[in-house]
């Protein structure tokens, strides 16, 4: 031990360079662990988890027998236990294809879609492709999803916020989208339904995107990972609805509508009718990379057109219920609490984003100072707004058992309260 | 249409920089769909896949029932529908410790094991972060895997090749590693038992492996993918066993002993008695990269603690002798064909390395002809020798049924009796 020490191996430090340190810091996993490590040990109340969307882990949010049995009949096949394709198997992307072309004013072949781990392999490899551009760069969000801004940086691939406007319902600022892009811009990443803003965009909102996407020459990125997630007055419309206009790279999963975030399958699907996304070697790069990338475990691509093509409408709809009484309960608890306030009544996502108003608090700095004593004194767990992007703001999701969602916020209401200002 | 092609996207072409299609261009893959490509579509025998290990779909490689009822059973418990530790749940990963350090000298804790998305997510984690060292190389076995190469050029990381010598049982050439390496040589890969070579290292080279790793002070990362698929009279040890000499880092997954590749779930090992890696900050940057990885799917973690203590020697005994009696098969009838000779009868994986004799056959130019000529007239899949860095060498897998193995040799044989020079 003491002569390894003595003498230095060649692996030891970076000089200061280190990549991976400063894209893993973008992190919402890092800001949570930070609160969990705040955690009072004495506490004999639950932890009520209102910092990350995961409602899997709660009896009314189960996925749904049909997609469980999928995964058995798959197993139980034995014929999923070999590699699979590096673009996925042919009839699990199909059922892709059929299952979004059912939104659409046209149909998306099996060659249009590409299976990932998770939405989040579909944003790393849709990040990376575009970073193979020298000198590009891409339109974030704010707030956002900070996944994006870590593989980007992870891949030397610059980006610009723009604005989602909460006067505006969360829509986009499409006039800053225009300042800020230049010749180097070759997308923009729209989230619809909204993670952390619980939005939803209306067909209106999402041509004019499409119409400046257009006229910025750059490409559509749309994280659909929430997906007919909608349960306000806004129906959910795919941004390939629109792909007539400009080429859009739909991502999305099956984790948040079958609840099963932990099952990592996911697409990365081109809603580009007029086939320029092929024309511009976008595609080829894109299954170039993903020959050099992970696989999706080939039984769960083997269970999906069972999951896809079996799942019952009233599945969905528990769900759909479930969320929409969620939301109601969380934004009519929230309008109780003086300190904070709601813009915008989430129709959709698992998330809402809540204005933070510190001057009516006595001894809370900032977001992140109200977060880390909310969770020492009350065991509730909210992501402080600076972790998306906006500093006094706060993300909370609803999608937890609603009797334990109930108690959390009564908890920060009773946290707000005890910590006003006196008048 | 037409307008869209008029102006040009901004996303369009990258100037020539393609680090993308440099990196998937070193594929094992992208040389099998080249040999697929040329096979007859008017043969009417089965295709004999002696291209690439996956005897996965064959009757005789079936995975044991304990496997699958691990996975039926972390599905039906629901309790693994939630996203995962970005290192891995503490059971599986615990599991892996307590499985790995039954062969060690010392005992791994769940602390040393990080749980990847198969063996290769392992070897791209471990590779990008040395990658985040400025001016590193790393040293890689000719012949080899060329999935090292390729995660090295994507992530901008300098390789270069040592020898594994055929005439001294494929052993690593110590010398040349020695002659090749510098101060910014951080590491070194051994793939043992060997892929592609069926070698398997005595324990005595893998000391003498550890001794000149530690006087270079660089990292022996030891891919035993294969790990206990030995049939020959060395025995596996695991290079762990020296990691008091080196820090070692083992690469794994049950993709092979169990014969599931396409579950995907591998491991990353610090087996380092003295916790060097940690002290050298290279465990921080490991941690903080998976941070920002995709993660296996958490059920398949979940049932990685029953798959590894559950399944019965006689399930690892049956594999043995199949694998056995397959490569007798392989070596033997391979000694009846004049143009091809075997240096070494392989005792592990499911490979051998064989030399082609091109001057005694007329019209074949090199390995790659050789195996173009030889899917089209006998519909039998080999892979060139210089997809794995050796020139007018090939790579067979005897891994594939045994009557299918027989039948395919055959063809071999009839191909190059039919091509061989008059004499």
């Amino acid at each position: 031990m003491e002569e390894h020490r003595l003498t230095k191996w060649n692996f030891e430090g970076n000089n200061g360079y280190d990549k991976i340190n400063k894209a893993s810091k973008i992190n919402i996993r890092t800001v949570l662990q930070m609160l969990m490590d705040n955690l009072n040990q004495h506490e004999n109340r639950p932890v009520v988890p209102l910092g990350h969307g995961d409602p899997s882990v709660f009896a009314s949010f189960r996925t749904c027998s049909v997609a469980e049995d999928a995964i058995v009949d798959a197993v139980r096949s034995a014929k999923y236990n070999c590699y699979a394709s590096h673009v996925g198997i042919l009839p699990a992307r199909r059922a892709v294809a059929e299952y979004l072309s059912s939104d659409l004013p046209y149909t998306l072949s099996e060659d249009d879609v590409y299976l990932t781990i998770g939405c989040a392999q579909a944003i790393h490899v849709i990040l990376t492709v575009l970073a193979n551009r020298p000198s590009a760069n891409i339109l974030l969000p704010r707030p956002g999803f900070p996944l994006y801004e870590s593989y980007a940086a992870s891949c030397n691939l610059e980006y610009r916020h723009y604005d989602l406007l909460p006067d505006r319902g969360w829509e986009v600022d499409l006039e800053a989208v225009e300042a800020l892009s230049d010749e180097n811009t070759v997308a923009i990443v729209i989230i619809n339904p909204g993670n952390p803003c619980g939005s939803v965009f209306t067909s209106q909102h999402l041509e004019k995107i499409a119409e400046t996407a257009r006229k910025l020459r750059i490409l559509v990125i749309a994280d659909e990972v929430y997906d007919h997630l909608t349960f306000g007055s806004t129906p959910f419309v795919p941004m390939g609805v629109f792909g007539s206009i400009v080429p859009v790279v739909t991502l999305g999963a099956i984790s948040k509508r079958w609840l099963v975030p932990g099952w990592r399958l996911g697409w990365l699907v081109t809603t580009d009718p007029n086939g320029i996304l092929k024309i511009s070697g976008l595609v080829k790069n894109i299954v170039e990379y993903l020959n050099i990338t992970v696989d999706p475990p080939t039984f769960i691509q083997g269970a999906l057109p069972q999951i896809i093509n079996k799942t019952k409408d009233d599945f969905f709809s528990k769900t759909i219920n479930t969320l929409r009484e969620a939301a109601d309960t969380c934004y009519n608890k929230i309008r109780e609490i003086p300190c904070i306030t709601c813009p915008n009544k989430p129709e959709g996502s698992m998330f809402v984003m809540v204005r933070l108003n510190v001057s009516l608090l006595d001894g809370i700095g900032d977001d992140v100072d109200f977060c880390l004593k909310l969770v020492k004194e009350e065991s509730v767990i909210v992501l402080p707004g600076i972790a998306v992007g906006m500093k006094n703001w706060l993300r909370l999701t609803f999608a937890i058992e609603p009797s334990l969602l109930e108690d959390g916020l009564g908890r920060i209401k009773a946290f707000c309260l005890r910590h006003a200002k006196k008048q």
